[in-house]
């Protein structure tokens, strides 16, 4: 993501351990989630990890509650979490945040 | 993580690129500072991810900010976060966020 933001701004942090198969059509979904995401007023970027052993943490930044808001109701996004719930993740942990303080490495660049 | 304690508390959210090489010394060094950790009081728990494309996500969790800078300074962490400034990271992003939601899929249960 950018760090052209300054703190206050706020953080959904997901945590998730993904079922085995499916990767294509989760994948799918996951890149188009992602695509819908950016076009939410507030949107500020997105970073994603998942290790081999198929734990993911997913942090998205957001201008604002409502942002976040806005986002959790999306008719696609309520669809995919459903999806998301019976088929592709074992558990999830999902925690909305404030972010107070921000450092980098890379003051100005995009990773 | 647990999921036993309630909001308010605090995350760190430190995302990075690792360089190539190495990896034995870095997973050695990640793992006695996640141990490290442990014993500091206040300290949560950890959630750790890192994909095929180098890019990590940890989140460690904290019950105060006074936890979160008693670590900050461990000598042990200061040095290995040189490490990884000169070693181990093309980049890395820290934020300091306040949790102030949390859901969970497996309420009261460890993944």
């Amino acid at each position: 993501m950018t760090s052209d933001f300054e703190p206050p701004y706020w953080a959904v942090i997901f945590t998730s351990k993904r079922t085995s198969g499916q990767d294509r059509e989760y994948d799918d979904t996951a890149a188009r989630m992602e695509r819908l995401a950016e076009q939410i007023p507030g949107y500020l970027g997105i970073e994603s990890a998942r290790g081999p052993d198929r734990l993911g943490i997913t942090v998205s930044y957001w201008a604002t509650l409502e942002a976040i808001e806005s986002w959790r109701e999306h008719p696609d996004h309520i669809e995919a979490k459903s999806r998301g719930r019976s088929d592709w993740y074992d558990w999830y942990e999902l925690r909305i945040a404030r972010v107070d303080r921000a450092v980098t490495s890379h003051p100005g660049q995009e990773p």
